[in-house]
């Protein structure tokens, strides 16, 4: 018999309730939005990312870091949206999407944004905010970007990068694990 | 209403029948096995992976490559296995166990492996392999390596490459999608 099915549950707040989102603004604080809530609902890392398609103005899925929660340290926010959204359009391409996260990507979560072929990341808070908690972002260098720019990703760095730094400070406050590798 | 959960499904023909491996060689033989038998069953990409405790003989979880069945960019071999040992073992923390794999990881798998805390990794077919028939590895540097070797993950390269590199040919006769981002 196989072993049972991988499940990535979103915790059970989350909610995609067809609100729009006009600009990277609003899309982006959508993201931080979900960190958030992560952290005051203890659901997670203070970390969260939306996917929408370029243009759009209704995201086709949400993610929220579900390390601590799940006991799943793949489940970053990036990669539990590219999923969730992968399996909700039936694809394993994200070609015309972009993906906002309220946080810069680790060098996993980079990684999975070239495999999905996105097209656009924006974020908020900066490696130095996410490393001034204690968090790790692994092996992540100038070449990182230039290799995924090279494949046509663009990045828009610190869109907001107050209100997502703000979260990080906020599950500091919570006592949130730090729970690098 | 929350979404749906992420299902990754092992494919119907994987079990883990209590076998035991006792050395690296037959660990990385198993790896190399479900990489094959991905292929001939065309269930997915031709790479595999088992992880184990430390010194032990029988794996904790195993995965296999399940991009295109799945339609999950994330569902590399590596990921796959990490986050069913996870979930068998109830944490997000593999320290304690090591991972062998039928080819080098890619950028996300490397940085999946750090987040893991793995302590070793063994892999068979090479960067220049798994290049060879088409596939991207993302930006993987001599950084990378060392970035986390500094961190405590020992690296084990090209056991038995040969038979890595022979699956990756057998995907290309079989006609198996080439899948980058």
């Amino acid at each position: 018999m196989s072993p049972p099915p991988i499940q990535i549950a979103h915790p059970g707040w989350l909610t995609l309730d067809g609100r729009e989102f006009a600009t990277d603004g609003d899309k982006i604080r959508l993201a931080i939005d979900l960190a958030r809530k992560n952290v005051l609902r203890e659901t997670g890392g203070p970390f969260g990312a939306a996917i929408f398609p370029v243009d759009g103005r209704r995201p086709v899925a949400v993610g929220t870091n579900g390390v601590p929660r799940l006991h799943n340290s793949v489940a970053h926010a990036e990669p539990v949206a590219i999923m969730a959204a992968e399996a909700f359009l039936d694809t394993e391409s994200l070609h015309g999407h972009e993906l906002f996260v309220s946080a810069e990507p680790c060098a996993m979560c980079l990684g999975a944004i070239g495999w999905a072929g996105l097209e656009r990341v924006v974020y908020a808070a900066l490696r130095e905010d996410v490393e001034r908690i204690g968090f790790d972002e692994g092996p992540v260098f100038a070449g990182s970007y230039e290799y995924l720019v090279e494949r046509g990703v663009a990045f828009v760095r610190g869109l907001h990068r107050d209100e997502g730094a703000a979260v990080l400070d906020l599950y500091v406050e919570h006592g949130g694990p730090i729970y690098n590798g």
